[in-house]
């Protein structure tokens, strides 16, 4: 029997565990192909986590695909790679069994193994005995361990297990040490547990564990958000002793989510203490996570913790006041310790010290202008009444800001624009609009365009650059990179309030614009119409 | 001075406080009209919490006004209404202050106020003494007894204060309960605590309390999720014995929000043995937390605790074999203790055991027929590639399932379909479309119609409508009720693959249909065929 307090190769300290491409994938809504595994394994090495669990190889072909290409397509340089798998089916011969088999063909050099440790479990799922099941986790460990693989197990459903047998839950976690394993996973399946449950069964545990002669076995934590304390458990886990805790990267994962990784790291590296990667990486958090977010087409919510936009976004006037004094009063770090920003958020609930900070933040010096202020704090609010947001939208604030200080830049006049598609039952789609514009002062030209598109919302847009282009050719530089619509009132059906945000780039600067109409289209010509007189109002600006 | 253990009139049991109307309300992008407000605080009472916070009258004009209808507008049946503020002024007489004059105005009998309790933002935001701030407490407290209140006080950065200078922050505290306040809460404003952080400070907190002569002194949590433990930091809180929690229904608020309410409720109530409210009304938390989302415009995130689309919705093809066995082996709850459901999600994870199961949550059953399902199966994952999504799309899967079993219903046939928007520089916009179909069988006639809309896809809508109406005169009740879009590949700016997801309702059922296209127009019309499709399905069979 092999000595488990560490598996030589074992990396000595704390190990930050992300199973984003295979827990995570549980979640709803969630489809990686293989090149996006590789793009989130990337990123996933750029954050400096110990371990990447790449996917279940034989038992998910797209995850076999990825554990055959990482050898010539990734270049991690600090994560581990492991495979995830479970232990030998029942009544089979370990050197039989093909799944466990295909985890030794991926070639990762470690493997992480689900083994069952609540005996209802055991009894129910698999429908094999306490005794054959230990015998399962015995056989596979000792199979792999054979092979010269690291060997971790995921202890499933362990805590309601430990709470309905202990003794028979904790012989699983002896069994799979003895066997070899290099660390056992205490998991919370179900996601039922409070922190304090947490807290005294592995206090128990690790009891039972010393009287058994492993008092320095190495536990992990991997716990689920169905009690809204996944996060939270981990880290009183830590707190109790832990040197292992699994996550996925935005809490992805089945029913509510695994425990949020970055949110578990910003924790425990700056309020515990734990140096799990180094100050320059840990600023990097927020990139890495909304790039993450593109990958799986699923934005960071922006309430999440440490990276999400409103993370440090203060909305209260009560609190602008005192941000204006110092930041620190209302923040419990300093965002840029994970690559975030403080953002003072225009709403109706702006007063005039909100409006003068963000005004500040765009560069303007409103101090002191307070008829200003308070006219564009009070527009602002009618504006939002009627559905506008500019929360997301500092091109169209800008705007209104230099309305109302008279110098609102104009380089069109829209006389008329048209859009359609038109559908034929050979399966043909015709879309196209037309624009025409009024240039203003020297270039005081009239000018038509028409624009053929993949849908109306492109076509105008096309229409607007070919009618913009003869006067201001920079117009061809400008590119619309994201489009996001909202249905307010959705309740109305189809005939709702859209508001719609676009964000474009112009000779090297990025923006945002909104619009809001009766429908989908009167909305997006208004943001893109936005759009373009911002673009070239910061080109003319520049070139001036 | 007044005993403070419990003033006259407070309830003895545990206090579930809400404060959506004022905390959650700073939530970036929330705007609440007073209308509103009254129609979350009747939510709020059927949800038998036991105080809801209303706002801040006098210094929120809309809250003020919320304060005045709420006499002859609001019908609480359980729920009492709170009022908050802030002590007096530094300098200032507490008579002569307006802000806490129109606390009294606002009629509320129960007055929750905010007080400073850690010396560095005595000093630096309110920039005044120690002593003062006690005084500030202290009056401001003992005024609005003076005029029958119940009074709560929130030490604000009760945490981080306790951490730099326990001894005063203590003070506050004391004061605050020599004055006559009722509960003090012990609020976490920045978010930073995690779970043995809060244990630590309250236990330490209750023996100082003890030794001051307050050992029953009521307390209570409100916390902030900044470090993902908000929900967690308030249940350790109630676990070391504070009987008072504050929090926001789906866990609105500044920053990153406060604690999830309905998280909280049923963490307390399922799992730690509180009575809070009684099992009919938990059963419909579901239902309220997605009203209240619905006016606040936003929807609830699909994997929020307990009320999430997602919290039981299963995906792991091994989870899905389980739980044909037994539910319970991977949930942690009953969904139905809180009036959720338990779903299986079709994706390209499905296995035959999923696509079955969903099979059956239709009414099919599709026990042995493996080749069909296999065949669905495949389907489903291709058609997902394409960006389709039937999680939320349940009468176009069914619309699958039918089609391979060779029943798929057709009423119509489509020959073209065109839509056009016009502005005109004079402000006019013209929205119409055309539809032109083919019946199908014993209706087998031509039909066309025009219909002018707030938009192409309304006008569309109108138009096939109209196109159908004389040979299916039931399309009249269909009610177009909810309409999403997303852009799918959003990077790619406005020729980006869109996806529309449309709920219908028709003759008594609401379903949902999904349409995914290059563009919007194409999208919606192939949700809305669908959704006139499965309509007339549903109507003719029920009348067969």
């Amino acid at each position: 029997m092999m000595t488990s307090a560490t598996a030589p190769g074992t990396p000595g300290g704390f190990h930050l565990y992300d199973t984003t491409l295979r827990d995570g994938s549980q979640q709803e809504g969630l489809t990686l192909s293989v090149a996006d595994k590789l793009a989130v394994a990337r990123l996933l090495d750029e954050l400096g986590v110990t371990y990447i669990e790449g996917g279940w190889p034989g038992a998910v072909p797209r995850d076999t695909e990825f554990f055959a290409r990482v050898a010539t397509e990734l270049d991690l340089r600090t994560a581990r790679l492991a495979a995830f798998g479970a232990t030998r089916k029942a009544g089979v011969a370990v050197g039989d069994d093909p799944q466990v088999r295909a985890l030794l063909d991926s070639g990762a050099g470690t493997i992480t193994l689900v083994a069952k440790s609540d005996l209802r479990h055991v009894k129910a799922a698999l429908r094999t005995s306490g005794e054959e099941n230990l015998a399962m986790v015995r056989d596979t460990v000792e199979h792999l361990r054979a092979s010269g693989r690291e060997v971790f197990v995921d202890a499933e459903h362990f805590f309601d297990g430990f709470r309905d047998d202990p003794d028979y839950t904790t012989s699983v976690v002896v069994e799979a040490f003895g066997a070899g394993a290099a660390v056992v996973v205490l998991c919370d399946t179900n996601g039922g547990m409070l922190p304090h449950d947490i807290a005294a069964i592995v206090d128990d545990l690790r009891s039972r564990l010393a009287a058994a002669g492993l008092p320095d076995a190495r536990l992990g934590a991997h716990t689920h958000n169905d009690s809204g304390c996944a996060v939270a458990n981990a880290v009183m886990a830590v707190h109790h002793g832990i040197t292992h805790v699994q996550g996925c990267v935005n809490g992805y994962g089945e029913r509510t989510g695994n425990a949020d990784l970055i949110t578990m790291l910003a924790d425990l590296q700056l309020k515990m203490g734990l140096e799990l990667v180094d100050a320059e990486t840990l600023a990097e958090a927020t990139r890495i996570a909304h790039a993450i977010g593109e990958i799986c087409n699923m934005a960071v919510p922006s309430r999440a913790p440490y990276v999400g936009a409103s993370a440090f976004a203060h909305k209260a006037g009560l609190h602008a006041s005192a941000i204006r004094v110092d930041p620190d009063l209302y923040q419990q770090i300093d965002p840029r310790d994970v690559g975030n920003d403080m953002r003072m958020i225009i709403s109706d609930m702006a007063g005039r010290a909100s409006i003068e900070l963000k005004g500040r933040e765009l560069g303007f010096d409103l101090a002191g202008e307070g008829d200003l202020l308070g006219r564009l704090a009070a527009r602002v609010k009618a504006r939002e009444a009627e559905g506008y947001s500019y929360e997301a939208a500092d091109a169209s604030f800008e705007l209104l800001l230099l309305d109302e200080m008279g110098e609102l830049p104009r380089f069109f006049d829209v006389e008329s624009w048209k859009a359609s598609s038109h559908f034929l039952r050979d399966g043909a789609l015709e879309t196209e609009a037309t624009v025409k514009v009024l240039g203003i002062g020297d270039a005081a030209e009239r000018s038509v365009a028409l624009a053929e598109g993949n849908g109306p919302v492109n076509a105008l847009d096309l229409a607007l650059r070919g009618a913009l282009r003869t006067v201001h050719p920079q117009v061809d530089e400008f590119e619309l990179l994201d489009f996001k619509v909202r249905i307010l009132d959705a309740h109305h059906g189809t005939d709702a309030t859209t508001r719609v945000l676009v964000r474009t780039s112009a000779c090297g600067i990025e923006f945002q614009t909104v619009g809001v109409g009766p429908n989908l289209i009167e909305a997006s010509w208004e943001a893109i119409s936005d759009a373009y007189t911002y673009g070239l109002h910061r080109v003319t600006s520049q070139a001036a």
